[in-house]
């Protein structure tokens, strides 16, 4: 008799009484699958470098949704119907598409090797952190996944007769080309896939993801397949074979190609089960295998799970929320489960990673931190991450400090160690310095200082500040500079440099301060009376005409701004928002613009401009009981327990960051200034767990108290602060806030 | 004062004193490299497995010998202009495209990547045996190739200023496509490129040759270069690179894709040499490099090529002869040469190489040669590696039991562990069993015999004898089977026979002796009367028709027969001449018989089928004379020390035994028969030194006495034979024959 067992079955009953449903269990990956929210509800270790996402976005079934008909930037689409494969790379949130490569597949029959002929619709879809299941219509195949952080690990559950896995390395939702694969044993291939050219950019970086997978029955045939490019020569007509796939059976050494593959096949003459796990690397397929062998070895398809869920109970237990509804619960904590897929983990289980611009392989002792959307993120997320992970935010920076060492530069929009130069601005510098001024120091900060000036004053040659020059000289980019968004541009230069002017306070550079404080208030010559609002500008001091405001929503090209319109960049000046202000007039203008732009459509939930304007109302005393309402309306329109359930493209966590704040009642609405201002809590308490490394509390509340009508109070440890506005050490050194309706 | 640099002088001194011309120098890689001999001038060693040929098959430069608007089987054309790089895996004298690639090229100024743009005239070629030069006229750079066995290597002398070294995959000689490419380090890059599908089979059996690329002098920059397939999909619109060539500067991960190749730039501030080194390998990237290492190392481009250039004397001073012109002497010895050159070798310098249909690496203590097209060789070839190395034709038997013992089948038509099943018949096992019966019985007897039987008895699934059940029953293949050339199919089938029933017989098993011996016979109910020929029939026993017997010269396709017409396979019964010579009814109507297809055109100099035809004539006293005189017509108008000296393909140097042969006086008719009918041979004397492991004598002399007239008398070791007839083992037992004319 074993008393342990005992003991221990005691406990998990007791659990099962008590029943408080943990953290994890509120994940909901379908949210965002849908509207373009472009996640993915497949199966992911926290900030994993590989993941299994359903995929069912190729072939005409999958129409209007289909990769090579339009732009689309995601594996999984949740209203298509038809599924090729489970993909083992993929990004999730993102606005161009890449990765969504290495795809498995199990069929039943004769092999076919065409997605199009072997696709399959489904029924029974689940997802949870770390796990996603479906059932395969036209094969009477169950599919699981799971993922450790470095692999990817399916389960197939086959009827008796023959069956197959195909691991197909031409379908994928990148649109780079090419591969290798490589059978090393009847139950292991390796290989790669080419992958990069995010936003159709940079092509020359395009890279190599690199697998190894490995199949618990080993085959008992396999084969490579390869469907050449068709010749168009003369001697096309003595190639019988010209533009058919070719099925190499039993063949053992490499083979490169665009349309490849490779597949086992079994005859089982019962239901079983086939394990297949795929360790992924971007430095070698040797530390591809040394990835599977290390982090997952013999374990099981449900040991993986049960590892990654437990990781992922773990990261979300962090803050507890109580109160709310079990669909607010379900939305917040999948938000928060979404903050934690990027930046993912770059470097192998031996540290190693390939660097940024060198060609070399480099090694860490932390984690490599990849895909880094900073013109997102930039605004909530790293705040967010420096609050609850602030360890994780540390990593961050030290891996931007490190592609600094590698290529010279600050990171832009870094994926995968390559730059891909997406959207504009000099991001890195806003999350470094507002990484520091939350108390997170242990980084390099000589080099870090040093890296932000080289940005912010490298004339010639510099790849973060195009048109840097007139900036400098001018005080704005102007349109005849022929850099895209001249406004924009402007604007996020000024966010920079005010980002700059705090860092450089805080080490006690005072002139550095005052330099680029006044650099950051030069949006300010770009405000035109007329419209009340910026507008593009000649270099010779002329406006920009015919200038139609309203010009530039939904992503329609315009003069002056990226991605928005005049409307959306207006008091895109969190630095500044009192000057704002005062450009527009008076407190109540800028309220009446505010309004405006929410009542008459101007407002863009979906993209990162104005994500902060909700907040801005409480700029203006008298009225924060419209911050507050707008801030309620945002989350009950854009975030639901819903596949739509996000307002557009995640962007790596940004508007799920956004949403946790909004949910808890605290905004960071100027990044490099270390404070939040304050909006209505959804839940009646939230519980943050601090790190105690970096704070000196263990626990931060907030509690609201009465649930109807607007704020009447806050109060920080039983004190009222009379103020809208809280800064973050404060904050994290209290024990807890109140915020009191009435 | 250096004693031994002065006595080395002075040997030298007195060699060029003496100055006879060595054996090496009477080698003019030229031959054959027009007129489709398919042979090429480029650098190799003895069997090498590399080779570097100058590459002029590409571009409307080289029309109409180009390689893409025709079916066209070699690296260079002699005639053509336009030079690309230099190949480093080549194959000789065979008749369908493949290899040529691995492609060097040097220029200078700004780097281009595609051939049409890069390539040149040239001027100044030079060859022999294991070296080629010649003067790029747009570069003004001077190109130098040598070889070892595994190991290609170039040196380029540059003039001052900017120099590249462009590595292209993408270009090549071969149909298969695709590769890999690495930079390993600035002086060092590996990678591999497909070849295969030869003649348009077998495109599932496509494999890589890996290579390992060493620079003399590392690169100042480097770069990878790539142009992807053009984008068709709604997405190009956003691809502002598609369907351009992608430059990687510095990129160090793997590239693959179709139009690939790497470059090394320098800048050199005097006329500078460069050397590069390729290590090739059939099995890895890894053998590849440690060929390179093991077998060149450090050595110098010169060092490199004194080796092979004694390793080629070596070879070719197993005859010696006297007499003759200098172009006799310059054909006969390039004939040598070309024999040396396939069969070649396929493993590794650590004896590992790819099996034949397992997928797995073997390894062997020998050579394992590869490049056996039987249907051609076994005619003459191999009975004259018995006689002149029967070392490596030991060899040749033990690699081909080993195809055996891995995919369960004698070779028919290898190709770098791939069988291509070009051509017909199973002409492995009337190699094996000649080798045998000339007294080189170092081999698995017993397997060699089931491996014969084998494929003399399988009816079902047989690849080397497809209509193998009819043949056994009816004698024939019929022309209703469908299989291509069924009378040449079953003449084929007749001369294995033979063989194998001469194999049984020196092994005792004389029943078996009966068996094959009869069914040897059979092509004997395909003679026709009515035509005096073989004609094709139908399985009910009735005769093809219409018949045309003049149809299928020049590689017409025709019923009946393959690569001829029923002329040229008439008398394609060597084991049974006397038999045939009955058919026809008389020795007259047969000299009539030849001296009609001779006089009247139909004798095909440049294909196997009827080789042997002039000796025939020896079959029929009195008219021994006519052999005599065709044989030196023939060597004559088809054999010249012209680019155009080979009357076609050399087919792995069949052509050059031919020539050899009749150049000594003696020609092996009958395969599986040791004995030689003997004509006149063109020098006054010729001197083998026979390998003593094999024969009783070092030395074989055959000695021409009087210039004008016809044979007279043949004496061996004096004693008149009274014959034109002669056992192998009494002609290799004496010590000279002497040929007496008058």
């Amino acid at each position: 008799m074993n008393l342990k067992k005992i003991t221990l079955g005691l406990f998990f009953l007791g659990s099962m009484l008590t029943a408080q449903k943990q953290a994890v269990e509120y994940v909901n990956p379908f949210i965002g699958t849908s509207n373009y929210g472009a996640t993915n509800p497949g199966a992911i270790a926290p900030r994993g470098m590989a993941s299994v996402s359903p995929f069912n976005v190729a072939g005409p079934q999958n129409l209007p949704h289909e990769k090579d008909s339009r732009w689309l930037s995601n594996p999984y689409v949740h209203q298509n119907t038809f599924l090729t494969g489970f993909t083992h790379v993929n990004l999730s949130g993102v606005g161009c598409p890449d990765l969504g490569v290495v795809i498995t597949m199990p069929t039943t029959g004769a092999v076919e090797t065409n997605h199009l002929n072997y696709g399959t619709t489904y029924t029974d879809e689940k997802a949870t952190a770390g796990y996603y299941s479906v059932n395969l219509s036209k094969y009477n195949v169950k599919a699981e996944a799971t993922a450790s952080t470095r692999v990817g690990v399916t389960r197939y559950t086959f009827p008796a007769g023959k069956s197959n896995i195909l691991l197909n390395l031409g379908l994928g939702l990148t649109n780079e080309q090419g591969g290798m694969v490589k059978m090393v044993a009847p139950d292991e291939i390796e290989g790669f896939r080419n992958v990069g050219s995010f936003c159709y950019n940079s092509p020359e970086q395009a890279y190599p993801v690199y697998f190894v997978a490995k199949f618990s029955k080993p085959a008992e045939e396999f084969a490579i397949w390869n469907k050449p490019y068709k010749y168009e020569g003369v001697e096309a007509q003595w190639m019988g074979y010209n533009g058919k796939t070719r099925i190499m059976k039993g063949y053992t050494r490499e083979v490169v190609g665009d349309s490849i593959g490779a597949y086992v096949t079994y005859n089982f003459d019962k239901q079983t089960q086939v394990e297949v796990k795929i360790g992924v690397s971007y430095v070698s397929i040797e530390n591809a295998r040394q990835n599977l062998e290390k982090e997952v070895g013999d374990m099981s398809f449900d040991q993986v799970y049960d590892k990654t869920k437990n990781e992922w109970n773990k990261a979300l237990s962090t803050i507890e929320v109580e109160g709310g509804t079990e669909d607010e619960k379900t939305v917040f904590y999948t938000a928060l489960y979404h903050t934690q897929i990027h930046p993912n983990t770059l470097n192998d289980y031996n540290g190693e990673y390939p660097e940024i611009g060198t060609g070399k392989i480099g090694k860490t002792s932390g984690t490599r931190f990849t895909v880094f959307s900073l013109w997102d993120t930039y605004r909530n997320y790293h705040q967010l991450m420096s609050l609850l992970y602030p360890d994780q935010q540390l990593n961050m920076v030290n891996s931007m400090l490190q592609m600094y060492d590698e290529n010279g530069w600050l990171p832009k929009w870094e994926l995968n160690s390559t730059e891909t130069f997406t959207m504009v601005g000099d991001p890195a510098s806003v999350v470094i310095s507002d990484t520091y001024l939350r108390g997170i120091k242990g980084f390099d900060v000589d080099k870090a200082y040093e890296a932000m000036l080289k940005g912010a004053n490298q004339i010639e040659n510099n790849p973060l500040r195009p048109g840097l020059e007139e900036y400098i000289k001018n005080g704005y980019v102007s349109v005849d500079s022929k850099i895209g968004g001249p406004v924009s541009t402007t604007q996020e230069y000024n966010i920079s440099d005010y980002a700059i002017a705090q860092f450089a306070k805080a080490l006690g550079k005072k002139e550095d301060y005052k330099t680029y404080y006044k650099r950051s208030l030069s949006y300010r010559k770009l405000f035109d009376k007329e419209f009340e609002l910026l507008r593009p500008k000649y270099s010779n001091g002329e406006w920009y005409k015919p200038f139609d405001p309203n010009k530039g929503a939904n992503f329609e090209k315009n003069v002056g701004y990226i991605e928005g319109n005049a409307w959306q960049y207006a008091f895109m000046n969190p630095h500044d928002i009192k000057g704002n202000i005062k450009l527009v007039g008076s407190n109540k203008k800028f309220v009446t613009q505010l309004d405006n732009i929410f009542e008459k459509g101007q407002f863009d939930m979906a993209n990162e401009p104005d994500i902060a304007y909700p907040f801005l109302y409480n700029y203006c005393k008298g009225y924060e009981y419209k911050a507050q309402n707008r801030v309620h309306e945002l989350i009950a329109e854009y975030f639901t327990n819903k596949p739509a359930g996000l307002p557009g493209n995640d962007d790596t966590g940004t508007m799920s960051a956004w949403v946790i704040y909004a949910m808890m009642g605290i905004y960071p609405v100027t990044p490099a200034a270390p404070m939040y201002t304050i909006t209505t809590p959804v839940f009646d308490k939230v519980t943050i767990h601090l790190d105690e490394n970096y704070y000196d509390n263990s626990t931060l509340v907030i509690e609201k108290q009465g649930n109807d009508g607007i704020i009447s109070e806050v109060k920080l440890e039983g004190k009222n602060i009379r103020s809208f506005f809280i800064d973050h050490d404060e904050l994290t050194s209290s024990g807890k806030m109140e915020i009191i309706l009435k």
